[in-house]
């Protein structure tokens, strides 16, 4: 089904193997999901992109709340037609505390924000001036 | 500059004159911004959207927060590639309390969600059984 | 497969059942599709999505025919990539009476726009003047 | 603006003056658009592309009108968000005669499909077996 | 699965069967992939959309090695979420030299690209004047 | 125009001063383009996004040359409809030697693919055995 192979634990590299026990102590579960194991073909791709993915979703302070974020990672899945990371991040929603009355307000904002970009890029609309910030900052 | 051109005031129809009414009342501004001046060419068209609009970033209970709400609609449309609601939705966001940590926070979590996309869509990641919701619901 | 159960007849909330029975009387036919069904988890979001859909491809006077429309439909699916939507919309379209030939044509259109898309936009091509209606209607 | 130069007729080599020629005689005006111009950067790509849009766009026994498969033509232009597309073909449709009306249920029908392409996503709906072909022939 | 049949050699029209002989010579293999059977529902759009595969993949003198073509391919067929094109290039890639060191540069240079894409749509970058072409060509 | 500032050399918070820095070093060149100035706003940001595209674009052993990687970034920029992204990158691959006829070649296999991309989602083409990898290492 895949393009590469699924890499099993007694499979991985030393770099991949690493990334796989870092995964299970962030997640604290033995469970590692088929989109590591797959980009684990290429160890050093899957050590970046985990690495970036923990800074990405780690609180900041000031930023905003774990469960906000994960709508908004299933969001722009759903935008860009991603079905295996719209399962893995509605899951992640879930266990975040997504309720099914807000899992159904996202779907209601993102199949409304679909409808609205469609509209407007097919006027054209010029953006109005009060919505451009100052494009220098001196 | 647009596909249709964009409604005064005085040459809105009656239909599109009441959407507009609507819209400066419900915002307490006068000001109508060029999206919906570009819609009023179809006043139907106009007034179902705006309706549709109206109920689905309303509080309900239970729900998702206005801000949250916002922040989705902005990352669908970067997804989409809409330059005209990125625009209208950043303001509207910053408008609802976004702070610039959120919105970098915002944008960090879309570019993650781009890469990662991409990177399963490339992969053709077969979905773990586990993220699957049962199919029938009896 | 899905990320929300689909909802049968038994299970499904009141507002929900109401729906499917306006989806039965309105095709003449007892099947209800899994798109509703799915949907059907959030009865709100089901509701408001078939009463638009039931007005957007209802006929209206001096407006587009009902295959025409159906054409459309299947077209955005396929630029959007929604492999559900260009089955139920494809089917639609066959049931409307859309002939081989004229699936061939549709197919032909879209590939052809899909090709001078990605040339126009490679080639940042400036919108000629004579395309652009006047911004003001005043 | 673009990344490509925009050739005059001055300045265009013996196989780009031909497709001027071309466009000009199937159109019956001196007029020919930024996109050929841009495209005549590569001439073999631009006799290329002009002689497949010219077969797709041909009158085809049992086949669409002109103006649907103009209308498809804005419909996927939409969906891949090419700006300059939009305009030459909205414009393109209202010279074979679009109306206003018309052009507004295109508008509906593109942003209804848009939403609902984005919710079967985000369920990922199963497709319904009554909607699959059989997939050999024989 | 899919929305057509897939035409056997048996059920092949004869210019059907004629590009699938071409294919097979070009190949110097007798396997002949889905996509051409699907799109052999309609022997014109086969035609013509092989041929130009043909012309378009084909070596010219100061251009793209074949193998570098491949990879443009792939990495279109992932930013457009084609499973079916992504899966049949990845293996042409293979099949014309691409290692397994070259396949994750390839995603990781898409997976860079699909994020920088998502964060300069987001912030509505300027264009640098230095990376215009100057419009006209006289 | 942008949705936030771009940031001058006298506005830059130390973090972006110093990424600004090795921009300039790396390309030895005093000019730093908008995209960065815009993604200064959030210095985190700025820095993560830059450090990992050196580390994708430096070349590596039995990888990709740095002009295939250009072409690759380019391609998937037009799909994605990135039009700041594919100004830059475009510069950035003549700058490595990209010539007219290389160029032409890209366009016209960025083309291809995003014609039978649209084709072959269109038909729903299920994926040949022979193109998939076993899922399974072990």
């Amino acid at each position: 089904m895949a393009t590469v192979p699924l890499i099993d634990d007694d499979a991985a590299a030393p770099e991949a193997a690493a990334v796989f026990a870092d995964i299970r102590a962030a997640r604290n579960s033995d469970f590692v999901n088929n989109f590591w194991r797959a980009l684990a073909s290429d160890p050093a791709l899957l050590a970046a992109t985990w690495a970036r993915l923990k800074t990405v979703m780690a609180p900041r302070d000031g930023g905003l709340d774990p469960l906000t974020k994960e709508l908004i990672y299933v969001a722009v899945s759903i935008a860009n037609g991603c079905a295996y990371c719209i399962h893995s991040h509605t899951a992640a929603a879930r266990a975040k505390g997504m309720t099914d009355a807000q899992h159904g307000e996202l779907l209601a904002v993102v199949a409304m924000a679909s409808q609205t970009n469609a509209l407007a890029t097919a006027l054209a609309v010029p953006v109005d001036p009060i919505f451009e910030v100052q494009p220098s900052s001196s």
